[in-house]
């Protein structure tokens, strides 16, 4: 009765610095990807979602939706989506509820942000919009000083150190350096991180994800669009889930626990009807190292207070038994916000698919998963993405 | 196979200027009418889909789906959705496709706007993010002004002069006289508005919406939901449109047709199934006066060109054949950007229930229609609100 959801193609520019860029030139870019990987024009799509944040702050650009359609040359309904960090995979979601209601065979969803020809300082000030503004902006809290007052308070929980974070650091940033659509392709030691600038404490630079340019983009069809077609999809969204909590941490009922991962993952096991032991890989929101952790826990994969050593014990590296954040995460990857969430869709896509530079790593793998966070995961959003028989 | 929609409930703050309150306080207002009326708890919602579009401006202010969640007492996956003044119209179309798709059987939808905090230059500036940033806004457009530009082509095209403008403004104030929810309970004449002072030729003072602060909120259902529950639901959403066009006028085949809302309010009609002539009573969006012309002729009712004399001819008065915004429309109800598509469906709702102060003018009407444009209708969202028999 529910239409399947394939992934017919994908697409995403270099995540880095291209000030020059407009957000609209970046996502037309990563929509023309999709559209030739996935074998459609155009005028094929139905309907477009699109994330983006702070569009707002860095181009005074609101309405986006139908700009972004009229640069990618589609012709349909367009919507904007807001979601913080999130926009872009709960722009996915939409999506699949779309095509499984079966009021569209195709949709193109997808994000961009343009955050690099505005001042790091004035992008902090942008990003903070995701924070609480009557509870939190107004009290002086940014990101890295709300991450890490959920890093301080993990570490007075269940322990930890400043060394695990730095281990999760470094798998990410060894993950990054053959993927040629990452910021950084730079290999880094543990001493690297530890001796980094202070950003918050405990966190240096190394620990927290760069502000980035960059556009994602996915083409979602019916199975029975696909077969009609001809369509080449070897991935199928089985699952989506989406959680929200209190935007501000001080209303939360603990610091270092993110519910609203453990609702949207619940929710994307269930609707995909597996068990989070079936899944293989994963890329997750770690917009600062003690953010993986943080989402690892969360989805069930480690115990509370136990996923904070899982890199340093190489179980979450390259060669490990679970790989995470293949791609280099966003922290290696980079994080051009109202984008990553697609991006992670994106990577998961060719990792599955055997077309990732990384795809050696996980030539099993028949199940992935994707966790984007928004704010202090106040928002989230959680995909399942399987290998099909075609 | 597919779930039809029923609006259980409805809520709407009054319009008008509340700076002192906040964008989550007036939705959780608005919110808390709908369960209210709805007879559900907020506990019982799925999902929620939030409209707002300056809350970065006049608030610094972005990830607001959660933010409201929490405000109405709603745990949720819950999105913000931004479409310019489009924005929560967008927002109950997505609520309508999640009940449909059968993975909702109960979602809330609304959306808000605080604009008068803010000076009315800065809110003038905030809402100008819904044009083109690139080709637009730096040549120095408003929405005054690119709405006078569609006034002036309209006028040099198919005639129509700004006395015929001056009776839609004064049907509009005549319609909210005794709506205790809208900004202005004023009536006026058509000579206040032709003295009224200048503020894009050919527009005066009354021919442009007001800043407003207020919030809306609608409780869907799925009938099996409402069945089940014991709601009262008289009021079904048979139909869904939404279209998009170029962001700047500059890019438009025509200046003074909108294209958008022709598809918008097309794929509503088949959507429905039933013909524009079966519609007895519309809400349109006035933004400016000659918007209400120019949607009357994009969705059909008129011809190009014959929609401008329609309030002077006292065809869309509240005692005429087709009564267009009883509720006082966007020019005296007042126009909280992101609340605007849902209040239409609110005032709508209560039309077609008969418990609004103007149902008497339609007591006969079983079908109404709403319309919602962003930016110079670069968006636009239709849709169609049918009485059923319970």
């Amino acid at each position: 009765m529910v239409n399947d959801v394939r992934i017919a193609g994908v697409g995403m520019t270099k995540f880095g610095a291209s000030p020059e860029r407009t957000s609209r030139d970046l996502f037309s870019q990563a929509a023309g990807e999709a559209f030739e990987d996935a074998d459609v024009e155009p005028g094929d799509i139905e309907e477009l979602y699109y994330g983006n944040f702070m569009g707002e702050f860095a181009e005074t650009q609101g309405h986006q939706g139908p700009l972004m359609a009229d640069a990618a040359g589609v012709d349909a309904p367009a919507t904007r989506v807001e979601s913080a960090c999130a926009s872009s995979s709960a722009a996915v979601r939409m999506g699949v509820d779309k095509i499984r209601s079966g009021q569209a065979d195709i949709v193109l969803v997808g994000g961009a942000e343009r955050m690099k020809n505005i001042s790091t300082a004035e992008g902090t000030e942008a990003l903070s919009a995701a924070a609480d503004a009557l509870w939190e902006i107004r009290a002086g809290v940014t990101f890295p000083g709300a991450y890490s007052l959920m890093a301080n308070r993990y570490f007075h929980e269940f322990g930890g150190t400043r060394e695990d974070l730095a281990h999760i650091a470094v798998k990410n940033h060894a993950n990054a350096v053959n993927n040629e659509l990452a910021q950084f392709n730079k290999a880094i030691e543990v001493e690297d991180v530890l001796e980094a600038p202070t950003v918050s404490a405990p966190f240096g630079l190394y620990d927290c994800s760069p502000m980035s340019d960059g556009a994602a983009a996915a083409v979602l069809v019916s199975d029975s669009f696909a077969e009609e077609h001809g369509l080449d999809t070897p991935v199928e969204i089985t699952g989506v889930g989406q959680g929200s909590d209190a935007l501000g941490l001080q209303d939360r009922a603990s610091i270092p626990r993110t519910p609203a991962a453990e609702e949207a993952g619940q929710m994307a096991f269930d609707d995909a009807g597996i068990d989070r032991s079936d899944v293989d890989v994963a890329e997750v929101h770690d917009c600062f190292t003690i953010a993986e952790a943080l989402a690892l826990e969360a989805l069930g994969f480690y115990e509370t207070g136990e996923a904070i050593s899982a890199a340093r014990d190489g179980e979450t590296t390259k060669d490990g038994e679970f790989p995470v954040n293949l791609s280099g995460g966003l922290k290696a990857k980079g994080h051009p916000v109202g984008a990553t969430g697609c991006a992670q869709i994106s990577e998961m896509t060719k990792l599955l698919r055997g077309d990732h530079v990384n795809s050696d790593a996980v030539s099993d793998a028949s199940v992935g998963l994707t966790h984007n966070a928004g704010g202090t995961v106040a928002s989230c959003v959680v995909h399942i993405l399987e290998e099909v028989d075609q």
